[in-house]
């Protein structure tokens, strides 16, 4: 389970266990809190290899929070029935997150891996290199998007 | 710099750089995200060694992402400016957060100090020390509310 951003049957399995304790409203707020926290840090890291000024520091701290949250299990927020109702706003999710496990399985795993990778070559310090990273990310964050989160 | 929370003078410091491309407005949200994230982070660390069924596994994730999220500078997003306006939710941040540094700068490294220490403690695997290093932490957190931090 460890690479997997969706842990679906976990989550449903430990039904009286920690996710269980956390009520709808706010697991849509915490999974909201986690990509937003992790939009930022894509943000600044785009910024340092675009803007000819890059901090190697600051790219790994930001790709540290990113793999972090990547590999958290934030996958048990999606707990049954919360592809309606509100955290920070209205959710997005879409009901296939709950019904195409396999195809949402394969899209979170894309995405931890190129987590994980960005934050290897992060450490390494080159632009160009963590640049073509964050684009390989950048499209696994756009896939799962496209397949499993409405538009506004 | 490490190891600092809110390195205002460093956020200042790069006007041009990577935070003035910032807008306050999602500046405010990407901090109610990163302290929202948490949130669910500890609460879950919380539900772990108090609900009798302790899961070492989770609680590293969720230990691991407190840390990187602790010492991702994400006090770069305390914009001048920003002790008002509206993220996620209209900030509580009080303005002494822009005038009182240096007692900030404590703050901000003791919570840092004991995310670090929390995310080493995970790796052990007892429930009665991780506990004792959350109730740590939450002293951090608390501390910080209660003297930057407008009550609702």
């Amino acid at each position: 389970m460890k690479s997997k951003l969706f842990p679906l049957v976990l989550a449903v399995g430990i039904a009286g266990g920690a996710v269980a304790q956390v009520r709808p409203e706010d697991a849509i707020k915490y999974r909201q809190s986690g990509y937003g926290f992790m939009a930022w840090n894509m943000g600044r890291i785009k910024t340092n290899v675009e803007g000819g000024n890059y901090n190697k520091e600051e790219v790994i701290k930001a790709a540290n929070a990113i793999q972090a949250i990547a590999n958290s299990g934030l996958g048990a927020l999606y707990l049954p029935g919360t592809d309606k109702g509100k955290g920070w706003e209205e959710t997005r999710a879409k009901s296939n997150i709950w019904t195409e496990q396999e195809k949402l399985g394969k899209a979170a795993m894309a995405f931890n891996k190129e987590a994980n990778e960005l934050a290897k070559i992060a450490q390494v310090g080159d632009a160009a290199a963590v640049g073509a990273q964050l684009d390989k990310l950048g499209g696994t964050c756009k896939g799962c998007h496209d397949d499993f989160k409405a538009k506004k």
